[in-house]
């Protein structure tokens, strides 16, 4: 019997996190000030949860997963299974190359962002603060973080770019099911939206505009704390448990990856399924490339410069060292908008800076993407996200390539989302229905 | 540390079905003929998959699961967890009653309904047909079909009540993503269809309709067979792969369930949790009470007459001995669809009929059912479809009932599905968002 899945007993739950940056070649650049006066650095630091800020600057290799934490990973479906690939791999008649994934799709709220989210919930719940601030674009971070308040009894007040509100109306409804206060951002919670709707009663905001606005209101109560999704080293850290099941699950079937595959807007889900494949590279223990998938309408490690730049629009952040499209750069809207970020975090951009890395960009019509995935779902059965599917396209591609070559070849897929709320984004690429 | 999730290893996913029938008290009656000159046992009989008729008639008790079926569902996700509902226990502020749910909502198509489906799109292949041809009305059916056809190289043909095909476009999208046909009923595929379209050109289609069109549709080439999604026996077999999984994880932690909850349209979801603890019940093994949850708009094991009757609107199929409201019969439409049907399954009936299961009918407005939904959301977590949540709402009153008697119980719950597709409609029965 072909045995696709791959599970992972609750007992092998990892009950650490892994920090590549003691493991880095040459450490991870620090983050600086601009030199305007104004410390951002501190003022960063001030609204962000104590525990992540200290992880944030850690250098121990590997951080214990606190027991509430891991029981809060059970209760989402952890460990998540892995997938041998045997279907995809029939319909397009590879006989070298092996194809595997994990599941993040898995998720209550749909992907990978629980597994800071939680963490994150966790110890602000423990630091004494009881209302989660946060922005979002796309949505998912936002369902996310909504979610984990809500089950350690937290709120949430998430500041939604308009542009986007307006229409993810699904999405916000569950981000409100799990009890989130969701504003249309700008909005008249903060005296820097008050002032951007006075100009434009319908100004349809921007993720500056949205950062702003939740540090403002963080700074309007102790019990507030700002939490963040991506980019930075504590959400990689907290990603690194997709990894590490993953490596734990290749073991069982005595395998081992050539490849890992991950789509990257930020770096979060990319950095959650390699970092612990790339430290055991640094280390010595094992040989394995890394592909970042994604997309021409934010291609920050394809195209950006490795320099110092803001993490937000309106240059709230300290500054970073990524690869960066530049921090005002316009980026084409698409429907995996999971993708659309100006710069790579700055882990993963010291990996690409160091050529552990590599990124490839998928066009942005997203039709070649889409595609990957309804072959994804017509064989292997799952409905998976848009961002995903980038992540698929570059891996078949890669698969095509080595096989057309007769390499042997191991690839890891990382299925950061399923698609359940994506199938009119489906239907639009794809013009399907009529 | 509090476990919520019971895993079941994959060595450990049943290599059986079971079948109630030779353990009925009294045993099933049989189908009959209307009399009225046309034998409906063998058009059907026909028309449908060989070794699903064989099944049908079987008095085996154990059905051996063929290993290409068993592939099938371990690809599907299976065995699937169950969990111990610590958290909404304590929001409940339950002290003597435990709560478990077994976790069908992780399905890929969003419902348990891939349980048989997999299992007949499997035996078809196998018997040379290449098109399953069926029926749906909440779409559920539909898609576990599409999915399941998919897997096999097959191809699918669903007959959709116009109603229905019109508003739930993500849902046709889905299907159609696998590969499936999806016509709206009446359609100009049969005779029939266009029959019913000339004399209304938008006719708004019925349940009846549809499955005289796709039984005339079968008949028009011998690569074509019929699948039916619930009622009959041997979807009830194949379903009982939920309770016998569900009993192996109560083993584990050395618990039992008192009470057995699942939402009841036709059968099939309560059949497959139920069945192997009711057979269990019948041999004298465990003392176990069973509760089908359902809607006002069809409460048909509450209201209905125990009699012979047609399992459709148009009478095209053999009389069952059933729980029924009458076969003709108006239902009040609800957001739960999928509890919208006449009667109930023969086995079903037949232990309502001797007393092992009984029923409740929760209000058709849907009020405090999305309640129920909502507060499981938010403390467990997940989002949870419309018809499961009838089942949730009848096991959290029937846990606080005993908890206010001051009774010990232990409350198993089946979730038959997922809400990602039914965002709006807790939106539209809660009145959330503006």
């Amino acid at each position: 019997m072909k045995q696709a899945q791959i599970q992972l007993s609750i007992d092998d739950l990892p009950s650490k996190w892994y920090n590549i940056i003691p493991d880095l070649p040459g450490g991870l650049p620090s983050p600086k000030e601009p030199g305007d006066g104004e410390s951002r650095l501190q003022a960063l630091g001030r609204r962000m949860i104590g525990e992540c800020l200290k992880q944030e600057v850690s250098d121990a290799r590997w951080i214990d997963i606190p027991e509430g934490v891991r029981e809060l990973y059970i209760q989402a479906g952890r460990p998540r299974p892995l997938y041998r690939a045997y279907r995809l791999e029939q319909r397009l008649g590879l006989k070298k190359v092996r194809l595997y994934y994990k599941r993040e799709d898995l998720s209550p709220t749909g992907s990978h962002k629980v597994n800071t989210a939680l963490a994150q919930a966790y110890y602000a719940a423990k630091e004494g603060k009881t209302v989660l601030v946060t922005e979002t674009g796309a949505g998912q971070w936002g369902t996310a973080l909504a979610y984990a308040a809500s089950l350690m009894g937290l709120s949430t007040v998430v500041f939604w770019v308009r542009a986007v509100y307006d229409w993810k109306l699904e999405r916000r409804t569950l981000m409100e099911m799990y009890g989130a206060k969701v504003h249309a951002s700008p909005s008249n919670q903060t005296s820097f939206g008050r002032k951007m709707l006075s100009g434009d009663a319908n100004h349809p905001g921007s993720l500056g505009i949205a950062v702003s606005e939740g540090l403002e209101y963080v700074d309007g109560s102790a019990d507030r704390v700002y939490c963040l999704g991506s980019v930075l080293n504590h959400v990689l850290i907290h990603q690194s448990i997709i990894g590490l099941e993953a490596i734990k699950q290749f073991e069982q079937v005595d395998d081992s990856p050539d490849l890992v595959v991950g789509c990257l807007g930020g770096g979060s889900n990319f950095g959650g399924i390699a970092l612990p494949f790339i430290g055991e590279v640094l280390a010595g223990k094992r040989e394995c490339e890394f592909l970042a998938a994604q997309s021409e309408a934010a291609p920050n490690l394809v195209k950006g410069e490795y320099r110092y730049d803001f993490g937000d629009t309106a240059g709230h952040t300290p500054l970073l060292m990524m690869y960066t499209l530049g921090h005002e750069t316009v980026m084409h809207p698409i429907k995996s908008d999971g993708l659309r970020y100006h710069a790579a975090a700055p882990i993963i951009s010291a990996l690409r800076h160091s050529g552990h890395v590599r990124a490839v960009a998928l066009p942005r019509d997203e039709v070649s993407v889409f595609t990957a995935a309804k072959m994804f779902l017509e064989s292997e059965g799952w409905l998976i996200a848009g961002e995903s599917a980038h992540a698929v396209r570059a891996a078949i591609d890669e698969a095509k390539a080595a096989e057309a070559k007769g390499e042997e070849k191991c690839i890891l897929i990382n299925i950061s989302g399923h698609g359940f709320l994506d199938i009119a984004a489906y239907r639009d690429v794809l013009r399907l229905g009529s």
